[in-house]
């Protein structure tokens, strides 16, 4: 089975286009479970797995609040994938870039290693650092486009060709979409980019959109931009307002509450 | 001791610009360790580092190459660190990139984790992405401008206010600089582009140069154009070409000659 076709099917099952951000944090953490857990970050994400596993379409793990924890962040990176059900998409995101032989290795720790369906690659050097990724043929590359961050205009709003550099990106990316299955990331935060991007890139790619919530994009304009016409190969992510929203014994469930709550609200629009 | 310092004292020491890369391969590695050795990566890299260190200034460690053992590659990378003696640079090359709350759990990795003097930064995401790293005032981050790898003119090259993209990366890291220690990773395979960055970013700026050896860079131009005016701060990279020259039980001494035969050839044009 192909990204694509995984992804269709869990959007329907769970008719939710939400993605969740599993970016542990030991200063936003349940205090109690850092106090009385041996394995306070597995259990946390085990807790939210089991509860938004039937809200959501996807779970996102940035790799940076793993790498943190040096070799332990990679056994938890491990064990917390292992909970997942086959069923729903794993993103790896790593923003991982760099020369061909070099890019292979990163395709293969994240797909083989720890068999993501989805990674986050970052463009700037070019198809050399993406083709690897490319290579396996029924995963997905999220590429880098327009980030949802303030200094993404820094250089993705540059004019080069009269355009954007991050239009002239979402080209190439719908180019390398021939050699293997690519995305977009496109932040929330600029909801008429987002529309021209997803003119750009037509009716079959995903787009992970991050940006909803604290960083300020609106839910609305996402969906109507960031979807296709049929309103799906979006994956709409929030972390910390969903994970974290919760820091009693009954953090799970307001977690469960606040993914419902975002995948209605996605689908009012849908 | 700030990096620059640090950096300098070694060159003084050793007299050398060599940067070595420990990138470790399976595929590449002698036959013999691999049959013998119960930690042959381990064993591997502490006779290199062991046979070196006197030729050289500095260490890169291409986290990709490690990532891709799982939770034992970041094992084999600590301990490899703990074998490389204080007085030589360490880069730690991940190219990491990510916005701002996400970027400080990188840098917090690479810098306090795994205690290196160096990272190197993909600059896509804009200032957000690589303020965490200059907040640590004694590191360097080295941010890619002018990548060595064939595809690079993809986008660092595109036309942007009547200049190509790299040149206006290297505006910024100037500009960046102020915040804290930047350098700029600048491919050997481009001379007139390394020229122009070296001359963008003035005396004090390390410069990180890939792409000698396999990549076709010359060195006779990279020194020229990649030092400044007292033939230093540039760190001249070689990783396959030196670390593999060997595959027999004499490996170690044969990239020991291979360095020493690389400092030489750089020290001719200093």
């Amino acid at each position: 089975m192909d990204f694509r076709e995984k992804l269709l099917n869990i959007v329907h099952e769970n008719d939710s286009l939400v993605c969740v951000g599993l970016d542990i944090d030991k200063e936003k953490m349940p205090k109690f479970l850092l106090d009385s857990s041996k394995q306070p970050y597995l259990e946390f994400n085990k807790a939210i797995i089991e509860s938004t596993k039937d809200s959501i379409c996807a779970y996102k793990l940035n790799m940076a609040f793993y790498e943190v924890f040096g070799k332990e962040g990679f056994e938890l990176l491990e064990k917390t994938i292992k909970q997942i059900p086959k069923e729903i998409i794993i993103i790896l995101d790593g923003k991982r870039n760099d020369i061909g032989n070099t890019a292979k290795k990163y395709a293969e720790s994240l797909f083989e290693t720890y068999e993501a369906d989805a990674v986050t690659v970052n463009p700037y050097l070019g198809i050399d650092g993406v083709k690897p990724f490319l290579e396996y043929k029924d995963k997905c590359s999220f590429i880098l486009c327009r980030t949802s961050n303030p200094s993404a205009v820094d250089f993705q709003n540059l004019k080069t060709q009269g355009r954007p550099l991050y239009e002239i990106v979402a080209e190439k990316i719908k180019d390398w979409d021939k050699i293997g299955c690519c995305g977009a990331v496109v932040g929330a935060t600029y909801p008429d980019e987002l529309k021209t991007i997803r003119g750009i890139l037509g009716e079959d790619m995903p787009l992970l959109i991050p940006g909803i919530g604290k960083q300020g994009g609106d839910v609305e304009k996402t969906v109507k931009y960031g979807t296709n016409s049929r309103h799906e190969m979006a994956l709409i992510n929030s972390s910390r307002e969903i994970i974290f929203a919760g820091d009693k014994e009954d953090f799970a469930e307001i977690s469960r509450d606040k993914a419902e709550f975002l995948r209605k609200e996605i689908n009012k629009y849908r």
